[in-house]
């Protein structure tokens, strides 16, 4: 890229990092409301939400103190997102179909920019595929698990098997020879791409017949 | 302080971390005995109240291994807290109103304890004053988690606030140049204080009202 | 012990390794099938369950990043045990039984390698016990907490308690100087033992009377 469009882009995936945030966080703080928790422990759940992922990503790859905890911001944003849910909550809640989308385009970016940084701490590709999946979906299972329901991931339309797709295209592309920005793209989109259309057409993974 | 007053600071401070591990033991024990959990759950809920939230601390920074797990004080603390309320339950359960006093102290002692070290290994004031949170409230959300309650934190009179009052007292202070005794000092009586007050009057968070 | 029996030894061991995490992966997909997860969820299920207990001793004692993450064989042999229970459930109910030999196995030898790991990175005797222990149950914990039970390890027969006797008996053989192959050996056969009479005689802890 020319200078310029590298600031453009950089400036793009900040935005679109601050976006992810702010909707994962809204989607804590809704959980947290809707089990009528106080204000305190919606905004953990905000908090949680929007980072629970990275944190646990950053302390097995050894990455101390965490970017969520010591950046203000990922808690400035989150606390935010959680003030504005618990009191203006119908409102967000009609903006729950827009940001089904944002939290797409979220899980997409920190599925592959999680994966990126394990590979950056030497991980292994299996390792950083693991981690971009965590980073993804960790903070919806602590969410969850904190308000006593089973993980809406594990029984939703795909959600975190977008995410593996992403990070596996990011991670396998950068193994084969793919220049690592056009491979983080190409997962990226597939994953935005797939959970798009698991929203649409309501796809899901099979349940086992068990005993039956 | 001159030498004397100093070491007497110490012991105080060293016998209040041992009571405020023995008080939130305590509170893990009452909630596995009230869960039919068997001897070995009773002590695991005891360990993990009195002292996950340390540990947590502990990763998060990089003080490896954390001292929870290395100094065997708090294990035997936890346990022998664990062993009298497993035996004699009455006893304890006529000890619960004392025991929020010795609570609401240790409270005050982790909080800011926990934003010391926090600051201590370099982390910024923002992540100091959660770490100090983290400290103060982590063991209670797992205790409550491990037996499928929403952690009472969430939904009780003031609990976290007040450990935010003390950790964010101390650590403004600091930064503006308070000597830091005098800082963690304000900051813990400040947190035990809002506590004690919160207990009597009943003091609350708002709940929003959700879809209403 | 001579060249040849040394790599047998060490084969058995990696033998049983790869049982082990197969085994407790089966108990993580069982719990997932029945609770009606969807395919994902139940193979999320079966690598907490074989691998939660080790990576949270590497990150306290510093093992970064944990073996459980950064060793593919641990991801693959996890998947394949989810995917046999997920599509061929009522043969992996059949085995339920002999697969409590295997777990029994695989206890006595992560109880053991656990404790033995933290003495390898220098944390001291009570340190390395508790992270035999936490090796060997900790997967089943946030198994059973994924899924909204109480643990199954503080309610059913000596399970835990056998952990802790396997990795007592070989921290504190090895402290008095027994050879640490001979103090490891016993460990593992007492945890074996035990495991397999508390579920022959049913053996089980005492629940506290509580407020009666």
């Amino acid at each position: 890229m020319i200078p310029d469009q590298k600031v453009l882009f950089d400036t793009f995936l900040h935005v679109l990092d601050i976006v992810g945030t702010f909707v994962f966080a809204m989607s804590g703080a809704t959980v947290g409301v809707r089990h009528k928790l106080d204000l305190f422990g919606v905004l953990v759940l905000s908090f949680v939400a929007a980072t629970f992922g990275g944190i646990t990503r950053d302390v097995i790859i050894g990455a101390i103190p965490p970017a969520a905890i010591n950046d203000w911001r990922y808690l400035t944003v989150s606390i935010a997102a959680g003030l504005l849910t618990f009191y203006r909550f119908p409102l967000t809640a009609r903006l729950a179909n827009p940001a089904q989308v944002f939290d797409a385009a979220g899980l997409a970016l920190v599925a592959v920019a999680g994966a990126g940084k394990a590979l950056a701490y030497h991980l292994g590709p299996t390792a950083a595929i693991l981690l971009g999946m965590v980073t993804g979906i960790g903070g919806g299972i602590v969410r969850d698990v904190l308000v006593r329901e089973v993980p809406v991931v594990f029984r939703t339309e795909l959600y975190a098997v977008t995410a593996f797709a992403g990070a596996f295209t990011f991670v396998a592309g950068t193994y084969v020879g793919v220049p690592s920005n056009i491979a983080a793209g190409a997962g990226a989109i597939l994953c935005f791409g797939l959970r798009l259309a698991a929203i649409k057409y309501r796809l899901k993974l099979p349940v086992s017949p068990g005993e039956t």
